[in-house]
């Protein structure tokens, strides 16, 4: 029978791969790579030194397809139904790959950065790929450290003040309003720094783009300091490298431990 | 000037353990382990276990301190206050460890299972022995795979559903009512089954005990189905080990992706 890994691989450091993702890369015969016609390079060529540093050439074979077009033009009620559209374009493409790229008793993997568990859609399009019923495989996940874990331990702090909770949201989230019951919020696919709504109030930010990695920037302390700053930067750094990658955890009413 | 690595180490299998927790094994010369007193000796044999498969002998001690005890008793207003001594009475041992059984030029490190980031008292710990200024040390936290990842990844699922959040919390929250705002929801920290409550709702559970070790239990389903089953193999498992360390993921009104 085929199958498949997902494999986590972390932020962004190499080293943040663990122990069972590297035996799950030297299991795979075949690595799939959705091209998103993107100008990520570093993080492709990272991507490529994980398999050069730790799985013997002419062990295994890469193969590239090109990612379906994600209609982000939509509005906010459009925008559930319009990823159910690129996931099914997706899973369009998932199939074909596993029923013509992955011989019968080979195994195949996916490298989703950070951990597949959290903003990735890797896992559900597996499932709708399977619930077809036209190509027969099993699959596992392999955790890996989140762009989140990697985020807070950068700034040395938790994710949680002592018994409470922390909830992780979306940008577009945050930007309809604080979430109810929680003053610790991490926050990820942030396009439009929903944060500013934000500065007026007693709140903490703990800030980091392209964590792990050369290019890493940190800015943590009150929020009402920190976000012009963080704008700033967050400019340049898009300028200069043509994308950016941050997330950050917003800390209300600080009452340090 | 001393040095402490805070290590996350994973949830319980050891290949969780990342390169980057390897590397800062293999840097300490003093492991520091705090005895709870208690009976979970898989653990330590299995934390034992990394350091004589990572770090070559003869190159580190282990410093064994008693840990101080925990005042579970106390009421639920009362929670944060009994923490708050217990940290103190902590933060006492942890300062006295660095200052009398680390080398002024030497690096000691604490083992977290899971994510130093998660519901652990370590990084906060530390804070306070570096307020006190009596010792001076610096530290860095490396990041682990929580058992939130490590569950999920078992159940091959996500934490959040698309564009959705997703919160963390504790058993003694979730008794208080349903976070307000969201549809998943993960609990740690369950010594009471909270999820009995929400029997009755249209929701999903997915449940782990010693999740990545030998001993791992999953269930997964409908709650109304799942809640009696997983209260029989929690008391089982209870009953047979001594101890349960188990997480679980509610996913209300499920629309399958």
């Amino acid at each position: 029978m085929r199958t498949i890994h997902v494999i986590g691989i972390g932020a962004g450091d190499p080293d943040q791969l663990t122990l069972q993702a590297v035996r799950a890369l030297r299991d795979t015969d075949v690595f799939f790579v959705l091209d998103k016609g993107e100008v990520k390079s570093d993080l492709t060529q990272v991507r490529r030194d994980m398999l050069t540093t730790h799985v013997p050439e002419g062990t295994y074979r890469v193969v590239e397809a090109r990612d379906p077009e994600r209609d982000r033009t939509a509005g906010d009620s459009a925008y559930s139904p319009a990823v159910g559209d690129w996931r099914s374009a997706r899973a369009d493409i998932y199939e074909r790959l596993i029923a013509e790229e992955l011989g019968e008793a080979e195994t195949g993997a996916f490298l989703v950065w950070g951990d597949p568990a959290l903003y990735d859609s890797t896992i559900g399009i597996l499932e709708e790929v399977r619930q077809r019923g036209t190509v027969d495989f099993a699959y596992d996940v392999v955790p890996g450290i989140s762009s989140v874990s990697a985020l807070v331990a950068r700034h040395r702090t938790g994710l949680n003040r002592v018994a409470r909770p922390v909830q992780i949201t979306t940008g577009r989230r945050l930007a309809e309003g604080f979430p109810p019951g929680v003053d610790d919020v991490v926050v990820m696919l942030d396009a439009h720094q929903a944060f500013r709504r934000y500065a007026d109030e007693d709140m903490d930010i703990y800030w980091g783009a392209y964590i792990g990695t050369p290019d890493e920037i940190l800015v943590a302390g009150p929020l009402a300091e920190a976000a012009p700053r963080i704008e700033r930067l967050r400019a340049e750094a898009r300028e200069r490298k043509g994308w950016i990658m941050d997330t950050y955890l917003l800390r209300r009413n600080p009452e340090r431990p």
